[in-house]
């Protein structure tokens, strides 16, 4: 992958300010916003079937994130999705614990087959137990799997015509075609809710200022891991986990393609 | 206006500890929450049409917040509405994102049909958009206008009869007779999501103990535009947007009669 | 209480991992993931009706938390809660603001009927008014009982069958035979939202690991407190409540058996 084209990225981003619809979940809604804000977008966070389409009409790029999904949200996902394949706006999808009931995976495939999604990003389980695989997820933990980070995002990048994206120690970014891993982060992004939602935002804003969307898919992902490290090497002693969830949206906050430039590593 | 009615403010809430009852949005819950315990109230965020009423029994001020509405909480807000207006308790409505979907708009003025509004607070674009001007919202951003803050603060406060807060690099406050602007604040205000928010949560605060509402409002927004530009002096280096939400929470904390006087700019 | 057992399960929950499943308030939400995470646990919070007893199979204890019910979630409450019963996981009812309103008074006590509940945590004027006392309960706030702490767990714990939390200046928790009481704490834990909500969450982590629940609840609550305390001595000057919440984080992320030994004043 060419730097340059991410580098570019940072730029316009913030020049551009993209709106970024999502259709989320509870628990990390909050920090969706502030990192969507963080990183140059602008966050919109409207739920209601009578407005989703409307709202997919003023943004860039929609993102539905499966965290707490019941009927009425659902609906509301699947009409905004669709509103943004006729606009032609990238979807990224975040099948948060698919694999862990059978109402999360068979909604997420149902959601498939009604929604044309641009980039999918979830953990190694979630992603297995989207393209059928027999899921050993556990809760919205990743649970181990049999395949390789790789093979998986190649092959269900294939199977699902979308851009996937894998988090993990090294996060993996595969449009079928390409692959790019990504070594950076810090065990301590998983200790803190949210890292994997708030990445499908950073995507998502990239997503929202380009057509090149996997060169976004692995600007976002990197953003997250890169800015994950930093952050933990800006704590001083005796900071802990709150301090770290503080210092990481600082970094995402600062991130630009010096930075970027100078620390990712991209495999 | 008298700082002197303002600064008595201060010393009144914490020691009556007004019950903030607010129907609000999903994104910024918790940090309305938050900010009404930071500035002495008590928050209460029940939300089920069953019961909104009995709460409202209970409560000094309410809050009302079209972030993220749908059928249910709407009709939920239509009931708790009525009731603080039997009860004569005020009613700060902030029409989030009003002007960006017709779904919302619509309502907003439903709303303002069915229910005697106290104080409204927004950005201009919502403001201008909840009086029937033609919104060019951008999902709930505040767009451009060809009206002056003061002129739409002014003109919206009679034609609504309700005290109007317009947040903006400079604040404005009217009640349809005297127009007071605030000349504090910082830019990262914007870049934090749920400051508006929260600033309704301050304003109901104060007016939940004091019949002088306008006074009430000017208290609200200027402890928020005050807080937020402290709070960057505040920073040290390498401290970015993360850090700065910490510090708002702070310094809204520690807000006093002595700090606001000596360093707010009512113009 | 003999210390050693919870020496012990500070070190079992690490190793361990438990799945904590929670059906909580849109307010907290957020807060209740992290501190799950931060002391070894694992946070999901699927609400919809159609999945919640397939999650609670995954789970090791469920969390029941009444902040903002409506029809909708309180059915999935007792369904979560009837599957928790049949696996024998623990349930811990977190009853917040029962008392306030005739709907909150009767469905919490319908939830009993139709539920076994393992621990209630809950401040004194919640579970004064779920053992059918006159509530004075205002908001979600404790009002002033005529019933000493002790004498209140006591009776609940009987009646109820169930461990019973009460927190306060001192917690204490009954189980209707023995009574522990906990002067750890700070008075700005009662300035933040959620440190109720959290300390369900820190018991519910402990319950998951352990047939002893009498031991979990006095865990989950004397860490919250201890840590609520120690927070506070790792301010610096100008620190005020918003980093006292970041750093409570933090404590509780770093306690272990060590600091819980030396430092936790169990009465």
């Amino acid at each position: 992958m060419e730097k340059q084209l991410i580098k570019d990225l940072f730029i316009k981003i913030r020049e551009q300010n993209p709106l970024i619809h999502h259709i989320t979940n509870q628990v990390t809604i909050n920090d969706c916003a502030n990192v969507t804000l963080a990183i140059g977008g602008s966050p919109v966070m409207a739920t209601s079937i009578e407005e989703v389409e409307d709202m997919v009409k003023l943004a860039n790029a929609l993102v539905i994130n499966f965290g707490t999904i019941d009927d009425e949200t659902y609906a509301a996902m699947v009409l905004a999705g669709q509103a943004a394949n006729r606009k032609g706006i990238p979807v990224i999808f975040d099948p948060v614990g698919v694999g862990a009931t059978p109402f999360r995976t068979n909604r997420a495939r149902d959601f498939l087959e009604h929604v044309s999604v641009s980039i999918v990003r979830g953990n190694a389980s979630e992603v297995f137990a989207l393209i059928g695989g027999e899921s050993r997820t556990r809760g919205v933990d990743s649970g181990d799997l049999s395949v390789s980070s790789k093979d998986l995002a190649h092959q269900a990048a294939i199977k699902l015509h979308a851009i996937i994206v894998i988090s993990g120690e090294l996060d993996t970014i595969s449009n079928g075609n390409e692959i790019v891993q990504i070594d950076n982060g810090d065990i301590w992004l998983t200790r803190i809710t949210g890292t994997g939602c708030m990445t499908a935002s950073l995507i998502a804003s990239f997503a929202g200022i380009t057509d090149d969307w996997f060169t976004a898919a692995v600007a976002g992902m990197s953003v997250m891991s890169l800015a994950g490290e930093r952050a933990k090497k800006a704590l001083h002693e005796n900071d802990g986990i709150g301090t770290y969830r503080v210092k990481l949206m600082d970094e995402i906050f600062f991130m630009n393609e010096q930075i970027w430039v100078e620390e990712v590593h991209l495999l």
